[in-house]
């Protein structure tokens, strides 16, 4: 039985960050992944799904270059060659942590890891031992046993791809539906995005009505209120049944995006009884600690604003806590930016308009701007920009920017800073604007 | 002789800003322009450079999606058929502002004024009373009288070029030489830049070094302590002397970026003795007022941060003071955000490292980080980011932001905002990252 001061469940954006600071710390560190290193975010997330993202948006950029006047064709995109690309700057990744664990001198097991007392853990067929064990074994999308959903694939089956669809049916409004939708279309196939309700349902209601109405301007089949359908194959391809059926139908594929379940269910959770809430995920404190003592949790499984960015930021603080001497070490979950990859790319941070007015009322002022932004207007192209500041009090103390147009991926940043501090619209219209840009806009807002 | 609350000569940015913002507060306002309305933004500066900018980013977009995998030809701009659709943009800001301007009942008056006295102004033969002069008549490129200059064009002449130039030498290393250098290479001309000092030197070192070394490895030959060339012509082109000659030479255009100076030498200084500084800039206190009272003067031809939005932001708060009974506004000319268009963009807030170090010693602390963007990884190309926070003091208030890389147009504003409210490291930190993005580094410095 070997002994650590540390075992972390899960190589992914959690894991590896709390593992890499635990070890900076001094702690001698088991770190336990049966799957590839870096985990959602670097193999099926974030990384390919933000590398599919560039390609769809050079397929728009060549278009916009024959708009300006360019003498170039217009070709599709050699899928495979592109995925290769994009697999070995993932390649790059796995031997860079593989290179920095070795160097930390964390011990990597190339397996699942099976709590076996809060202190304990098994994997391949050796115990573990240690006085603080972290889960952060991520999450899946979720499947269901609908009849014909074994038809369809998830996001991990989209990755997979090495050719693009003819036609697809993308099952699910959120922002994974509609990333996969934006991307596939982007790159050449027929889609049609079927939502159980509206589309981004969790941000401003503005920003889903502009992703909705840019995206069927742009040709994309965008379903509202859609029942969950059942999957069918005939010799033409894949029927959906009970939805009014889309142009693009019958389609090639059907991908599903119906959101994503912990992966709670494999680490020996009858031997060591963590709470998990009704959907499976580890409950935790402010701390990431659980109801066992010894016994942390990060990330996806904990199903606390599932975000790469969170998952890290939680991961240090926990170590910083456990093994850096700072026992106020905890991550603050209020205020946490987002950006959805579509086409044009969209963001948010703090609470949407119908938030704050369901926690402040009449207190609450909206600023917004619609604007073709420049680039658009050169081209031709329709799409518009939209950003909204929502503002309460007679100081007008910002509690929400949201952002949706070209830039909006690398504008939210700094004015995500600027809402932690405290920002008051007075701060921002004191701020100069920088010109010709779309930020300025958000400086701009009734001056 | 007509009588109005307000004449405001110039209609460029800073004039058209103070004079909607003066009708809107009531008053009766003149505006006179003999040029087109928007004066050098619009025509021959911020607009229709960012429009070539992105002209240039497609060039280079375009060679990205190739690289990706996209099966596209690699052709040429059609020049004129982008400048006609730039010209167009431009048509319509103008019509834009000359709707606007009936609307609120601002008398445009097609002539250059020149004053008679504080409170007289002569125009097309008319003269025109008010007991508030506003001069914000702007600058124009800087000509020489040293052998050849003529020989070379300046921006203006620029933006009236219809076709790609085959080789180009451009002499000055501010950032009009620069954006000028980099939209002419990625458009396809051999480009040398020829600076006097070293590109850039009113910005942080590091971002000046970071753009020559982009330069060079594009294949711009880049000529730094250069002397002031003689320009000579022959049958086989332009030539320069004095200087190491580049080999894009000789050259079928050469361009002067040589800084500007300000339109202060028409305007009727004669009969009213504006105070001028040794350039020839109108001398203004904090409040847009000349040592002549009732005579005020913002933008280019103060000298004054000469920069589109300042000019506009200056000349509301001098309406606001004036006819919107708010006897304190005016602008806070500190820590003033701005971004060159190069390729890629840079842009910065506040002080540079030296800066801080003259006002700060030892209390100075810098963070950078240096990475390749995921963009760039995925197409092979080197192209580096830099990201560099200058901090003082032991609680690290953040004293200067410096970004080079793309993306960096759009990702300063927001922390703009946040600098000018006091940022410190910590309020950076604090914020959770954006997944994957370039502004994300700017959270994560040594964390």
């Amino acid at each position: 039985m070997r002994t650590f001061d540390y075992i972390v469940l899960g190589a992914g954006s959690g894991g590896l960050a709390s593992a890499f600071r635990a070890a900076h710390h001094g702690a001698r560190v088991a770190l336990l992944e049966p799957g590839a290193l870096g985990g959602t975010c670097v193999n099926v997330g974030c990384v390919p799904k933000k590398a599919m993202w560039y390609a769809a948006q050079a397929a728009e950029d060549v278009q916009r270059a024959r708009a300006f006047g360019f003498e170039v064709s217009s070709g599709a995109l050699d899928w495979g060659h592109f995925v290769a690309r994009r697999e070995a700057y993932i390649a790059r990744i796995h031997a860079s942590y593989r290179k920095r664990l070795q160097e930390a001198g964390v011990a990597l097991i190339a397996a699942r890891g099976c709590l076996r007392a809060a202190d304990r853990v098994e994997a391949a067929g050796e115990t573990l031992c240690a006085p603080h064990v972290l889960i952060a074994t991520g999450a899946r999308p979720r499947r269901l046993a609908t009849p014909g959903f074994e038809l369809g694939g998830v996001s991990d089956d989209f990755f997979a791809l090495r050719a693009c669809p003819r036609s697809v049916a993308v099952i699910g409004g959120g922002y994974i539906g509609c990333e996969l939708a934006g991307v596939l279309h982007a790159l050449g196939a027929k889609v049609d995005l079927y939502a159980r309700s509206t589309l981004l349902s969790h941000f401003d209601a503005e920003l889903g009505e502009a992703l909705t109405a840019s995206m069927r301007a742009q040709g994309i089949g965008v379903h509202l209120h859609a029942a969950l359908p059942d999957v069918r194959r005939d010799r033409d391809g894949l029927h959906l049944e009970h939805v009014a059926t889309g142009d693009a139908a019958p389609y090639e594929q059907v991908l599903w995006a119906l959101g994503r379940v912990p992966n709670s269910d494999d680490i020996g959770l009858g031997t060591v009884p963590l709470a998990l809430d009704e959907d499976g995920h580890i409950v935790t404190d402010a701390k990431q600690d659980t109801n066992v003592p010894g016994v942390h949790a990060v990330g996806d499984v904990t199903g606390r604003t599932e975000l790469t960015p969170v998952a890290i930021a939680a991961g240090r603080r926990l170590s910083d806590r456990l093994f850096g001497g700072q026992p106020d070490a905890q991550l603050d979950y209020a205020n946490i930016p987002s950006v959805v990859f579509a086409h044009p790319p969209l963001g948010a941070v703090g609470l949407t308009e119908a938030q704050a007015r369901v926690l402040h009322g009449d207190a609450v002022r909206v600023h917004r701007a619609r604007f073709t932004p420049m680039v658009s207007a050169l081209s031709d192209h329709p799409q518009q920009s939209l950003m909204k500041l929502v503002c309460v009090g007679p100081d007008e103390r910002v509690v929400g920017v949201h952002l949706f147009g070209v830039g909006s991926d690398e504008m939210l940043q700094g004015f995500a800073v600027a809402l932690k501090m405290g920002a008051r619209k007075a701060d921002l219209d004191a701020t100069v604007a920088i010109h010709p840009t779309s930020a300025e806009e958000l400086v701009l807002l009734g001056d």
